[in-house]
């Protein structure tokens, strides 16, 4: 089969893999329809972090080929979306939401496949993938639901993190595709005022789209003054840090109001936490890789019945072969986020 | 009036302060009766911290002696709980709950008197203190009501930091008043497994009669390794990280299971907290200065109607003039927390 090839840092292409079959009865083999390239992705592109030259990939939504024998949940046929990590859904760390940590899971690749590819081996099927009823989705829903096995499901955990609670004021620093699903998480969770960070016009649009009722294009310490302006010296109640940066965390840790929750979902690169900052203001942080699958029978249904429409974070497309391209676009920011349309339904 | 003085490091005594007299209009002059030394007064005793020489303590329960003519809530003749700040209560930060960042508020001895002097002027007197109901109160009883001006609040704000939950396995690491404090606090909010890191049989005498289930004696990796072997290898729902020291987070961080987190309310020294790691796990940090004004509505009545003893913890005590021995008790580990007879109710 076709898939997506990391040889080294900034060489990103389409190669051949050996077709993935059925190796546990757990296992089901997935037909990739669409995937897309995770920001996460691009730390590896740029040679910031090591990555074993192999397939790459783990945001895919496709059509489920084959399944073991041990799978019952997951049928032949079902067009499945598949969080980045694989758990069982019963271990203690499943059974308490965090799914990334379970204790007989992993992530893609570690299957062996990329979800950038044509076909994936998906371990615990039937605890991981999830089946999207109905038929005959519009390209519109098929990208949103393509989101749901990442980025959406980060922005929501980066919410959820930070505690953000009705009738807050959020303030949501990053505008990558992350950022501007944390946007749309703290709109659903039902924030009142969401402050976003923007330096880019076509971003700051979206997040506006999103529920952004302010923007601050400002960056550093005229943000968080600007920020401060805004909330009357306070700061905010709650604030999603979707980077991953020193800057961008600091700039996380003071705009937040005392006593409260700074949520990270951006893989930390160079961040420094200051404690004594965080204790004389009882600001505290939580974060780390999404638990997708735990999230997704809540997110599922706001997708499918148009309630959230988080596939707009996908504005760039190109198909399998193009997949160097893919990377590049976002690396150049010419996208936020790139979908690569690798098969059909 | 005599009062409890700071020369420099290892020499704090009993000397003369002028009498404290109102200030402003919102002020109440408070005779104290009973007084303690805070663990964090050691950092200071110890030169490990620097303090400017003058006046310390900030953990003191007393009678009214004078109040300002815009103080209402509280009069004259008042048995009073002080926490160890004062706050507006009707400030942003107040508000949410975090009185600690009170935007008009601080932190005794800021207001000029140290809490274990015989007299201290209490700044937004309506809104620091709290008047105790009833009279007559026994020694215990006035020792329980002190705990409330800060280590008793505190061992709950590291419970309440750390998320504890009814049913839950919490641990406390360090044994010092504020660790058995937190034992306490983790057992009224529900806490139904409660190990205790601690390595004095005294100490884990009162942990257990706190409501300690299993006792850890270990320290560093094997302390770890025995939590992981009580919690089948996947740690604990909620840690509570009593200490401060880079050691005692790093076990807490451990120890924590994936997805919880980690209260801590000791002053950080040395501590770094290793974000790879907290998001590797999704485990959290919050922590910081007990708004103990906040918490003393929802404490008070447990330690009036007996269903909380934290007085336990003060098991030594001097006079006025043997303040000297009491910091040098807890210094020497000869006490938990030393308790300081000021004046008489």
């Amino acid at each position: 089969m076709r898939a997506a090839i990391f040889n080294e840092p900034r060489s990103i292409a389409a190669g051949d893999r050996p077709d993935p079959s059925i190796v546990e009865p757990t296992d089901a083999i997935v037909r990739v329809v669409i995937a897309c390239v995770c920001g996460s992705d691009l730390w590896y592109y740029r040679g910031e972090t090591p990555f074993e030259p192999g397939p790459i990939g783990h945001e895919f939504v496709g059509v489920v080929e084959e399944v073991g024998s041990d799978v019952s949940a997951i049928a032949k046929g079902d067009l499945a979306i598949a969080p980045f990590a694989f758990s069982d859904g019963t271990c203690p760390n499943c059974q308490n939401g965090i799914t990334t940590a379970c204790l007989n899971g992993g992530f893609f690749p570690m299957n062996g496949d990329g979800g950038q590819g044509e076909a994936v081996r998906v371990p615990l099927a039937d605890t991981t993938l999830v089946s999207v009823p109905g038929s005959g989705h519009s390209d519109e829903m098929m990208r949103s639901l393509l989101t749901l096995s990442d980025v959406m499901a980060t922005g929501h955990h980066a919410a959820v993190c930070a505690q953000v609670e009705a009738g807050q004021t959020v303030a949501v620093v990053g505008d990558g595709a992350v950022g501007l699903s944390g946007v749309l998480a703290a709109k659903r969770l039902g924030a009142e005022r969401i402050i976003a960070l923007s330096r880019h016009a076509d971003r700051q649009q979206l997040a506006t789209e999103f529920g952004a009722t302010d923007i601050v294009a400002e960056r550093g310490d005229e943000a968080i003054e600007k920020v401060k302006e805004l909330t009357d010296g306070v700061g905010v109640d709650a604030t999603l840090e979707c980077v991953g940066t020193g800057q961008a965390m600091q700039t996380a840790l003071d705009i937040a109001r005392a006593g409260s929750m700074v949520g990270f979902v951006g893989v930390p690169h160079g961040v420094e936490l200051p404690i004594g900052q965080m204790f004389f203001r009882n600001v505290g942080v939580r974060g780390g890789g999404a638990p997708v699958r735990a999230y997704l029978p809540e997110l599922l249904p706001d997708v499918l019945e148009g309630r959230i429409d988080p596939g707009k974070v996908l504005d760039y497309e190109t198909d399998r072969e193009g997949i160097a391209d893919a990377y590049a676009a976002m690396d150049e920011r010419r996208a936020i986020k790139s979908l690569v349309r690798v098969g059909s339904v």
